[in-house]
């Protein structure tokens, strides 16, 4: 757990199990989510850069400086087939530290997307090739290559906990991170979860209240609730 | 005016003249807005969570606490056909409080939108459903069933007042309330404004200036208003 | 440099070469902003308000004051065939300042399109019109005519100095300007750049690392950058 | 109800019982949004100019069009010892709407200090003064005199209702409003409240634990709370 | 007017008039900004990083890029007696460009101030050396020396234009900015217009309105303000 | 590393050696932050409630859900002489989730103060205790005590990972956390910097300039630095 190391790339990654992997793909953020416990959430300031964007897969961490880009270029020698690549920044910073040409790099890698906790460019061009990305802002910002990072250590980017091979997950809800440990575990959950919600759903579309649905109405009388006219 | 009531669920409401609110749905927030005298406005962050989200019905209100989506059910079974639900919270929070179930099943009792000062997920499935929502976020984060709030009670939504009742319209420019009782007069009101804008589009679209069509010259020199080479 | 003049309409504008101005039309706003190193842009705050927005021309500038929009239609008359209009505003206001009616008029004039440091409103209107807007907030709010401001002095929007006749480009990455006198030498500096770019994006696309293609290795070991397992 | 009408002043406000007001300017803010069953307060952003600012008393209501302070001189007229006055706004604005001479004026009146969801200057002056002020914003830009609001009809500031003639309390905690109808009431409930709390203190003085004071054990036990090494 | 240009130092600097700096420096922010006819002011999110802050003097300006305070070590030299130092930069950034040992070695050198489109720290320090600073952020966060900017070519600030040599004034209302041409004329006028508030003072100190005071009861009328029970 | 887990209570807690955190305690944020590779910062919307908060100790660690305060009860029990409370949120949430009742029996269980992402009340008495407080926000709102959190797991707060027993110093500049392995090597780090920089202000107290006493001149000339009259 050195997160606040800055100049070092790890090179050994333990990546979450790829069948887990591709179970979780499956399911929506906020499933997931719900599956973790409600925990793993990345802040909703992080936003897809165009409105189909959606990704699953492991992380390749990185730690950028403001305003510098340098180490998204030390990233992509990293990155493995399935990898999508986390980047956060150790200030908060809108530059533009990711566009169209750094993309068709990580893309050739076989990088699934981006998630950065600062701003990108060339956002027509990424919905043009459907490069995912998740950040904090769109900005036409360019950035220097002078100070160093690091790759593939632990990061907080969008006040979650990120290590290197855990499973992230993207889509118009938000960004989820689930803990390489607990994939298949989570991917389980999340199953029997969709399983229940599929009965509760009929229900509803038949016009059942959710009071009687979960049978909240003993409680919420319990608790004091009134009803007038 | 009782809005800082909590635990109570009002069943009988005064809603709106029906005709009404059909004549309100003929015109946009922006012109409803200007025949109300400029006001009835909510704040500019409740933002569509898809493009082309519309809609127009009379209020069920609701009040959420924080991270407790409790009263949106309890809110459902008060919905009649033409209503829209609008939620706001005792506090800033932007949770996800209502997601595709409660869509659902606000839908199933003819419910025509949401109104939240607050957060939602499942946003694609409901762009999917046309569920039209207007929230001050998207955010995966489940909320809990624990505490108690109030249904159709005066309730505060993104800084405007909403009675149970009242007719609230949404578009792409933002969400604005019609008091139920001014709700026909307003009407009539926006109906005659459209006709006198449309006039003045002719004579924009053929190149005449607003400082001739509403004779601006004299009232600017009058304040002084010079033009230098 | 009077930007801090009040009431006064400059009808004489030198406004930056038409060729030039066609020349830098071909590029987007990333690159211009590189090709004047990296300087110009306006914040991101400035967003278009519907996808597909993008303009290029030479500005009219105008100085609001908050909730008046008396000056854009001053402004209308001072619109020449290529222009957009720039509004800043003498303080932070989202009020909707402009909408499809000073849309029709703009258009009719000849105008491109409006950067507005403040909020429009009939957004479904001006994507029907495919008249491209940037602004910080879409809100219906309507705005009156009781104060004076300025047309064609130079302005701060966005916190970036515009001066009347300077280029502007917007694109869904931002908003830059060119100074007038500088429209030709950027342009042919962008060409160059896209040139450069056209043969790394080649070699990324087949698999070669930044690592390599910018010679990066030999300044990263020099400050230290450390690989481990 | 009729917040929404602009351009008239009420001569006629119905105050709070004087005694009432006088016991509610005992409590903090805290202390009496508790007493209201945890409402009744205004969003955080209201925010005291000078670190001891505090004020109880009647609100003399005023709706302010952005960059404009025209309303504030004629609320002034509306003041009776003992009042407040709580300016909100058509729209978000930031202008520096009231100063040292307005308050000066309202001083002379019997105010007891400003609410206002805006901005204001001369704070400085206000501290030396005393004259509490809790506002949105500090910001020097001056406002004209061209539009009109209206004075003691309801008004929405910082998300909360407020009547002319509700009783509005402010400290270093933040703004809230008692209804004219319930301030006696809420003031015996305050004082019970701090009678109840004096003997948990010195309980909590002397070391005990919330978990006890509360009897926390058992709930927390039920809910599945585990303790591990 | 090449504010856009990176890599430069100018260090022939024309500063305003030193009697009219001492004349401004006797009005407040507020004063100055109306006596220019409410023009040159800040953004109000520049705040002074301790209560008492106040300064006056002729503009050193910088260029920062983000995350690096480089420059400012270059402008210290360009420093004079009397002067105080505008810090911009070319993204927004809330990082501690500045700190103690730079305020130790400005006022060294005659510097009167310090604002800044950045963030700051050693914040206890400076309030104890009473070096006075105005900024955007309080941030411990440190910054490199890689990348150049600019001294003393005209910079966007806070959304104001300023160049070298013009008067920077700056109290708790916020900062405003006099170009050098006009510190003479702008100082006679704010003399005036304080000569003619203090009549004013003490006519409201006295009980009268503004109401009579400005005679607004007539315009008011005029545009249909009604009195009613 | 499973900051995920809700609904425990950890008892066992390593705590960094108390002359570490002795030795740390004789250091500003600033410094130490410097001394640890510049990591270890929170975001600096963490703000002192009262402006000479100042505290440094080994952290007990709180999961809250938003608007709930139970699990500071809990975690007081938790709380050793010298600890310091670090609480995250599961979610962003303003609510005043610790007051005056609350320091109070922190303190008497030997607490040196509490940062939390979130909002606090009782700021007045805060004050006058001397009980330092660091939160996002200042709110009377007042809390419930319904859902489970965690007490001693590792959180991210401010976007910065803090475990139990890790020591946090806090002071005008923001927040900082130490790994507690980390300690011991930090002091002395940050010693070594402090007598570094003495040499250095009396240099710049004597007019030097960073240019020189850097050596900055020739790594600027090599960047193409200019200087022009």
């Amino acid at each position: 757990m050195e997160h606040t190391e800055i100049g070092i790339v790890r090179t050994a990654v333990t990546r979450a199990d790829p069948e887990a992997v591709a179970a979780l793909s499956a399911y929506g953020v906020a499933t997931i989510h719900e599956a973790m416990g409600r925990a793993g959430l990345m802040r909703p300031y992080l936003r897809p850069v165009y409105p189909k964007a959606r990704m699953c897969g492991t992380a390749v961490t990185v730690l950028l400086q403001p305003g510098d880009n340098w180490m998204l270029h030390v990233a992509a020698e990293q990155i493995r087939e399935g990898d999508v690549v986390v980047a956060a920044c150790t200030t908060e910073s809108e530059d533009g530290f990711f566009g169209e040409l750094l993309a068709t790099s990580f893309r050739a890698r076989g990088c699934q997307g981006l998630v950065i906790d600062g701003g990108v460019r060339d956002v027509a061009d990424l919905e043009r090739m459907d490069f995912p990305v998740f950040s904090r802002a769109i900005h036409a910002k360019g950035t220097v290559k002078a100070t160093l990072g690091s790759v593939n250590v632990p990061v907080v980017c969008g006040n979650a906990l990120v290590r290197p091979g855990d499973v992230v997950v993207a889509d118009a809800d938000g960004v989820v991170v689930v803990p390489r440990e607990r994939a298949a575990v989570v991917a389980a959950t999340a199953a029997a979860r969709e399983a229940a919600e599929e009965g509760r759903r009929a229900r509803f579309r038949a016009g059942q209240l959710g009071l009687d649905v979960y049978d909240m109405r003993g409680p919420l009388a319990e608790l004091g609730l009134r009803y007038e006219d």
